[in-house]
């Protein structure tokens, strides 16, 4: 017998893995992973705890800056055992409202165990409620058929570029910056990234120039561009987008023959009442009413995935891995091969299925459950609110940060103004800026950030030598002011050696 | 602005997808599916209800071959819902034992909520459960950081052909029969399916004569084989592979450079005591007890990937996407790809991981669930093994059927002799006879088996122009008495007709 090494070697497996890149968990996540690690075994650190403010994790200690809500939690553990159900009339109504024990019940009858596979597309019964909810939201009627239960958000989003896109050839646009979902999927499934800027000093928006721009580019390398991302609200940028900002992407859409993804986990994070969530679908729909014919036509082509998750909004139940997509003007012979390589996973976790349902068809007014569902729904807006606007202000203030408090979703995206001693030190170190600063925020404080490089957006030299650069926070941090205090003491320190 | 079409078309979207085929919830099933839809809005039909037998999903009702095992369930509802922690001790005490209290108070306290992400590759408690699982069963220890909780096994398996395999370049050696996952992984990614063949004279045991054809085929088409996939017991096929047979596979994997996938989520279900499950990765590090270097050299050298799951086993918990792979001599770098692309998958679903906590450490005797787990335990046990040799000996009864109770796994594999006239008319139709025979079965039964084509194991046509076919049906029925009368009526019908 000969001998031999390894079979599988970093050179040796797939390339377009060794291309993806997930900065909300590597990098700097990864440093204060180890270091949680040594606090954890007793070592002496410059800080006692890990502040997580690198992914939107609301239910995760210490932060729970979103206590789960009881009414799905309740409904959640009657379908898991049902026993419950039949115990005593007097102890399981001391125990669970009685709408949380129909709903259960009706959960059931239509799937039966939560330990059996569901079709593969979900279970009907939550598709209807979904398509019930997205005709209350925007005005137009829904076939179930079109909604499918996913993974998490994200699971459904990867299914949807490896099945409609071709590898090699495709181009997908994403905006800078972005939440890196969307780069990775592209690295994975060897698709070629085509950029759009969104523009920081309009709030955000898409700036339509650099779209044109990116398209031709992509044109002139031999690719094809086939699909724009969009994130409304977004992230981590924290904007909403306006009817007019939607309108232009979705005619820009329309001409150049591209499937619009709306990632929308975000849709009911919205903390402006001047700036309200509005659906990609219903302005796609509301083109159908036009007086002009070529919009008319837009409303009946232009191909829309809209994403839709459990993990954020005010449920913030990320663990259960639940969300759906809606596909909207897609063919139908393309959406038999979604329907066929869905069940090749066999079928989305039952629990996160629920999840949907409970996102979709809350408790209404007049139900035993609804008063603490809106007083738990209305604490969880609050406390939302008041963690951003307190960072936000308190940021602003300090010179060479500035930020305003988001619009949307659950992040903050400061804006930093360092000199250039920062940057010549960085490049010394052979590191961005941004990711020299939010390292020597994680060893000095213990506050676990995300450079603004890690969404795409690179920090920029100016000509006086000085420099712009991002990161990323989210808003769940529990104890706001320490925190606070924390990294102002940080930013002062920081700007007094650079 | 200028009409246009859709901008997705089945020959525009990445060609790969085109080419997967899933063939237990395609094809028949989803033409039961119709008849299902049909008899629930009250057509008549030859039958009055479908007998799912199409597909391994042991709670699914009506059959509900394995209702849930009850401590399962009273840990799960417990996590969802620890507010049922602290009712009063009485009414606590009254539903939940003692020790599923236990274990819900352990597991939330490692990681906080179900609506939390947990790590990417899970919680390490649970982790370090799997670990000390499986130093129990093969007798050697294991690091938690070779482990890695998955979405289902299917999901783990999906992930790790991504990461590994070289899109266009490398092959894989697929048994005949098989489970239609790893064809379409292999389709989907890209890759060289490398069939070898089980030869049903020898209880399914895998033909090396055909796995060095197979491999020299692949080399000579300018592909690399990479990697040899088992599945042990055997789906469909019911049998269990020996020592001398799992040896013989690792020194070829050792020889030709292979990593071994060893699918062996069947591992409970096995019937005859002279057949047991024995691990690959037992095998595999016993050869570094051997007195001869170089076989001490396989087991530090041969790359292994053991899979399990909560789906199968007496858990037969499909529907909350449970199970976890176990890395053996997988280089760390590769590794690290690994940790990284599951981590944009974010986590695995939370009651998913903590089935996998119940799979790996169950009660304990003296525990007080230990006696009705037992029960339970025993009852599903006996179920299955009675309705696998019921079927087995009632079918094997009948003139153009051969087949034998399995030995483990939840399927009996029948080959069918069936005449030239069968074969002719399949020619005909345009079908296999495979496909005829359980098209023929369904539209006159309501019984949905898959054919053997659906595995890879296509029909033959013999010398006297007759011919061999094979069909997969679970032993999970209900009523199987009056299931299989059903089944022994048509199939003397058939054999009438044809």
């Amino acid at each position: 017998m000969p001998s031999r090494g390894k079979t599988l070697t970093k050179t040796s497996i797939n390339p377009n893995v060794l291309n993806v890149e997930y900065a909300v968990r590597g990098g700097i996540p990864a440093v204060a992973a180890k270091y949680q690690d040594e606090l954890d075994k007793g070592k002496k650190l410059a800080f006692d705890s890990i502040v997580w403010t690198n992914i939107g994790n609301p239910q995760q200690l210490p932060n729970l800056a979103q206590p789960p809500l009881s009414f799905w939690r309740q409904v959640a553990a009657l379908t898991e055992y049902p026993s419950l159900l039949d115990s005593p009339k007097e102890t399981r109504d001391a125990l669970f409202p009685i709408d949380a024990q129909q709903r259960a019940q009706e959960l059931l009858k239509a799937f039966g165990s939560v330990g059996a596979y569901t079709g593969s597309k979900g279970v009907a019964l939550i598709r209807q409620h979904v398509a019930e909810f997205v005709e209350e939201r925007d005005g137009y009627p829904e076939d179930i058929e079109n909604i499918y239960l996913s993974t998490g958000a994200s699971g459904g989003i990867l299914t949807l570029f490896q099945t409609f896109f071709r590898p090699g050839q495709d181009a997908i646009l994403i905006p800078i910056p972005q939440y890196p979902l969307y780069s990775a999927a592209v690295s994975l499934y060897d698709l070629t990234a085509a950029h759009y800027q969104l523009d920081p000093n309009k709030n955000w928006e898409a700036s339509l120039d650099s779209v044109h721009d990116s398209l031709r580019k992509a044109r002139k390398e031999g690719k094809t561009p086939r699909a724009i991302v969009v994130i409304n609200p977004g992230n981590p940028t924290g904007s909403c987008m306006s009817r007019a900002e939607i309108e232009a992407i979705i005619k820009i859409a329309y001409e150049e023959e591209l499937v619009i993804f709306a990632d929308e986990v975000y849709q009911r994070n919205v903390y402006q009442s001047e700036h309200p969530f509005i659906s990609f679908r219903k302005v796609l729909l509301d083109f159908g009413n036009s007086s002009k014919e070529d919009e008319r036509k837009i409303s009946e082509t232009v191909e829309l995935v809209s994403s839709h998750s459990i993990s954020k909004g005010f449920s913030g139940e990320c663990g259960r891995r639940g969300g759906y997509y809606q596909l909207t003007n897609i063919d139908s012979d393309v959406e038999a091969q979604v329907n066929k390589l869905v069940s090749v996973s066999l079928c989305p976790p039952v629990q996160g299925q629920i999840g949907v349902d409970m996102l979709v068809k809350p408790p209404k007014e007049g139900e035993p459950s609804y008063e603490l569902y809106a007083k738990e729904v209305d604490e969880i807006r609050s406390t939302l609110e008041h963690r951003s606007d307190l960072i936000a202000k308190r940021l602003d203030s300090l010179d060479g940060i500035h930020i305003r408090p988001a619009m949307g979703a659950l992040y903050l995206f400061p804006q930093l103004h360092l000199s250039k001693k920062a940057w010549d030190q960085a490049k010394a170190d052979n590191k961005k800026v941004d990711e020299l600063y939010c390292l020597e925020l994680l060893d000095k404080t213990g506050i676990c950030v995300v450079p603004g490089a890690g969404f795409g957006e690179e920090p920029v030299q100016l000509e006086d030598g000085s420099c712009h650069a991002y990161f990323r926070t989210t808003m769940l941090a529990k104890a706001t002011d320490e925190f606070v205090d924390r990294f102002v003491d940080f930013h002062k320190g920081f700007m007094e050696r650079y």
